[in-house]
């Protein structure tokens, strides 16, 4: 199903090998690259608390490993005692970041898959070694969805053209391809030749200490530049294409995503270039019929205050840092799914791929 | 001339203090707030290039205060001696920030005016003093332009209203009320309530580290936002007026400024809100038709990949870091001046405000 990318060199978030989870240090970037072998519920627990691994599908997928992590000592245990402590170790690592849908659905799936086979497995080793095998279909099934994004996307990306990206939703927040950077890896991955501008994303810096790095890890042309030097690179007619993640759209199009993207996508529509959200189709929310019911959480004032270990605004200035802003859905020109590109009027496009409106 | 605003607690950048000169030192801020007497012209030619004092009024004054500092001990001198280390002071000065046009006008008047009264000075004793009251002067006619521009702009700022800036117009940045802000400063010294929206302006941070630490130290209600924040507060009602500094106006109206001002006046015009250039009529530079003609500086990459000592972009990274954009001419609703609010046609009217076009 998923086309071959072999040979292909990309950055991993995280990987199952030998039977042990190893994750790619992300708070640790762009400086250092450190891979962390995760022992223990406990440590797992820690690196989604402390953001080591982030964005919603990697999490989904490191909540799966994780819990694999934490039986494996009960293998020699009943199938009972077993199964019990396969949900135990599930509420514990979900309490890492309770709000991160992506984690507790991982750790539900695995759970639920676990009641399943309990009774049909003759031994703990051998539900374990089932549940091995859920935890790669997750993995592998968010790198499907990847990839067909990847190649529903990739012929949106014009030989010679400029592709702008904000914040990252990259092969370090998904598995393998990404979702915004999948058509972009693709098209490297053929040898077609085009300019990526990554946007450093403040105030926590995604593009310049993620997305910048991991396409650079992979040979494509990549500029960082500051958020405020979007509309600059555009008038000067290097940009032909934008692309950008989503954390959830409304039936009508309307799209939540990191702060800064409505930003984009204005600046865009004013120098008439088309701005893609790519989109797996988990993100589409037909229940929330717009943006306007869309909670913009509120985060620490000190991630605008300061800048790296160094305070950058006044002692008790006020600020504002909404995590997140809703793009209107006239901004945008499509959205980049796995089933393809959802095109306007969305409120009738997302309902027809995705699912009837609910009451 | 000039209205009060006797009582009204404002930072000043610089001041001339029983005969010495004082400057804030604008690198430390907003951490500290250190002012530092200067004692010699090597001192005072290092505070220019470490940008302790910058903003290009503000380094034209401290420019002409630094040749007092420096040929003060020429006192006892006969007067062509002193005139000699007038010049040679001045040079040394100039040579601090050649590019820095104020640095080299305010020094060029010292000089001429030096020389025009040496004749008629019977000491060198007399002469410096003279040129004390000179220095005063260029000091003044900034603060009084800096006032005209408030009058003139602050009708524009409506009670209960947001405004929002963009990078340093300030006190900082010149002297006693800054342009951008000194609609802001009046307006608010006259009791009237409203918010000031100051972006952080990356790279170099001016809005975080100047304009929303001295607007907060006036008592001005001020809430820093990242760069890509500002269609966020934009798209919520909360901002009425954005008006911002310039460096440069060409005849047609088009404006060079700090990165990121064209990207604020596209988002101002999608949702409707006047955009103002603050503009002494010493900006205006009819000689250039467009700003196509207008050179945009790059900068060094390494204030776009770190921040402080802590690297925040890869290694090895591509970065663009242009100083300067320019916004189109039809994005400006007008430009605030000291002779006034300068409204379109611009071609037509900027040339009758500050003389004819020259072939």
């Amino acid at each position: 199903m998923a086309p071959s990318i072999s040979g292909y060199s990309l950055v991993k978030s995280l990987r199952w090998e030998g039977g042990e989870l190893i994750l790619l240090d992300q708070t640790r970037l762009p400086n250092e690259v450190v891979e962390e072998r995760q022992n223990t519920a406990e440590q797992v627990w820690e690196s989604i608390k402390l953001l080591k691994v982030r964005g919603a599908p990697a999490i989904g997928i490191a909540g799966a490993y994780g819990l694999l992590v934490g039986v494996k000592p009960h293998r020699g245990e009943s199938v009972p005692a077993f199964l019990a402590a396969t949900r135990k170790v599930a509420d514990y690592l979900n309490s890492s970041r309770p709000t991160a849908v992506n984690l507790s659905w991982g750790l539900k799936r695995m759970v639920a898959f676990a009641e399943a086979h309990a009774i049909s497995s003759s031994s703990s080793v051998e539900l374990y070694d089932e549940l091995v095998k859920e935890a790669v279909r997750i993995h592998e099934e968010d790198k499907a969805i990847c990839r067909a994004i990847g190649e529903n996307g990739k012929g949106l990306i014009i030989e010679g053209s400029g592709v702008l990206t904000h914040c990252n939703a990259g092969a370090l927040a998904t598995s393998e391809l990404g979702t915004a950077t999948a058509p972009i890896y693709l098209s490297h991955s053929e040898g077609k030749r085009f300019r990526v501008y990554s946007d450093e994303t403040r105030p926590l810096l995604q593009g310049a200490r993620l997305t910048s790095w991991e396409l650079q890890q992979s040979g494509v042309d990549v500029t960082l530049i500051c958020d405020d030097m979007a509309a600059y690179v555009m008038s000067k007619g290097l940009v032909q294409l934008c692309i950008v993640g989503c954390d959830r759209v409304a039936a009508n199009g309307d799209t939540a995503n990191k702060i800064g993207t409505m930003g984009v996508a204005i600046l865009a529509q004013h120098f008439g270039i088309p701005f893609y959200v790519a989109c797996p189709s988990s993100t589409v929310d037909l229940a929330t019929k717009s943006g306007d019911s869309i909670v913009i959480e509120e985060r620490d004032p000190a991630e605008v205050t300061s800048f790296g270990a160094r305070r950058t605004g006044p002692e008790g200035i006020k600020v504002k840092n909404p995590a997140f802003d809703v793009t209107p859905h006239d901004l945008i020109a499509g959205f980049i799914t796995e089933k393809g590109i959802i095109r306007p009027q969305f409120e009738e496009s997302l309902t027809r791929a995705f699912g009837r409106l609910r009451p």
